[in-house]
């Protein structure tokens, strides 16, 4: 198909089309004439992905190239495949180098507590992480943070978050490794990883906000 | 003390702090010349909520006036100041005005069904929510993409997310009540709302790191 028939079943604009194939989010189309490309099904699907990243993960611009590449590198293992997806995927999720720890609410002493802590969490449960990782980094000082703000009772329900943690990602990998080829693992990943999140986060939300109102209502404070 | 002092304690930089107070996020000192003021615990507290926000939990700082805002309303109930401070964070969270439904993955008609999903799903489990909750919409769209990206089995698991999040929910709830004064209460929700999301997040992504490496490596596919 043309770029503008391309464009109406995608819904994504022909600019933004444009500005995909130039940033090298999207691979090129097949060109008929010297000015005239065609596309098929695997841009579509493409693009689809693309726009759920951006839209519903909120995924900067850049970071989908990054992902993308980890998917699209053939000469990578699917290990190694997804372990660079997923490492992409961490970095926008989490701003280690935004937490200059002078700027932090945490004192040095209780991140020393709290590193021990979550190591103590990741040995009980059999969970093996680089020591690089940077969702480590950004739970270390989340729970350094809840504990300076005196908000212990989150981190006292840690193993039950992970607990449940635990259930869902097997229950996701188990889905993941039912597709057939390898590209089509390696996106279930990335868009596992990603909308999995969101869906994850809304559903919260909406808990938080109907078990409170149910709470506060009955008479739990002052209303 | 006097604002260099609570710039040492908090590790926040002065300039920073004169910023918070100009845009309100700050309450004043108590001015103890034309030129001087005084801080106390309070506004090191505060400064350390403000802080946590801003860095764990990524919320814009117009958006952490606004969650402030609802905290600091005390002709509001208290279950109105949660109510308003939640719904802040949840805007924060969640972007419904960045989809427009021209350039969702999804058709209408996948969004009608995805919608009708949640609405079931909501009713088995006796979770009230507004209807124009933007978390319910943002549900609605990530369900609705999963579909149209081919990824059907995270939304065959919705209810397993569901029921974990429950479980998380009621804890910390019933945590939070534990807080004697309403300030405590709806600061405590705050921190909990967001710096839970952060700690849940983390929690997701080493599993995965750890689960999908533990399942690769062991020969789940060609590596």
């Amino acid at each position: 198909m043309r770029i503008a028939e391309l464009s109406r079943q995608s819904g994504v604009p022909v600019p933004t089309i444009k500005y995909y194939l130039r940033e090298g989010l999207l691979f090129p189309g097949e060109l008929t004439s010297p000015n005239q490309a065609s596309y098929g099904e695997a841009h579509l699907r493409r693009l689809r992905l693309i726009r759920a990243l951006i839209d519903l993960g909120q995924v900067p611009v850049a970071r989908v190239k990054e992902i993308l590449e980890g998917l699209d590198s053939p000469d990578l293992s699917l290990h190694h495949q997804i372990g660079r997806a997923h490492r992409a995927i961490t970095r926008t999720r989490t701003m280690p180098d935004q937490l200059p720890t002078a700027e932090s609410a945490a004192t040095p002493d209780a991140r020393t507590l709290a590193a021990q802590q979550i190591e103590d969490l990741l040995a009980a449960r059999g969970w093996t992480v680089e020591p690089d990782a940077p969702a480590l980094t950004t739970l270390i000082d989340t729970v350094a943070t809840l504990r300076a703000l005196d908000q212990d009772h989150l981190v006292a329900h840690l193993d039950t978050y992970a607990e449940a943690v635990e259930t869902f990602t097997h229950l996701e990998i188990a889905a993941v490794t039912q597709r057939t080829t390898p590209d089509q693992i390696a996106e279930s990943v990335v868009i596992g990883t990603i909308l999995g999140e969101t869906l994850l986060t809304s559903l919260r939300l909406l808990a938080q906000e109907s078990i409170s109102a149910q709470h506060w209502r009955s008479g739990g404070a002052g209303d």
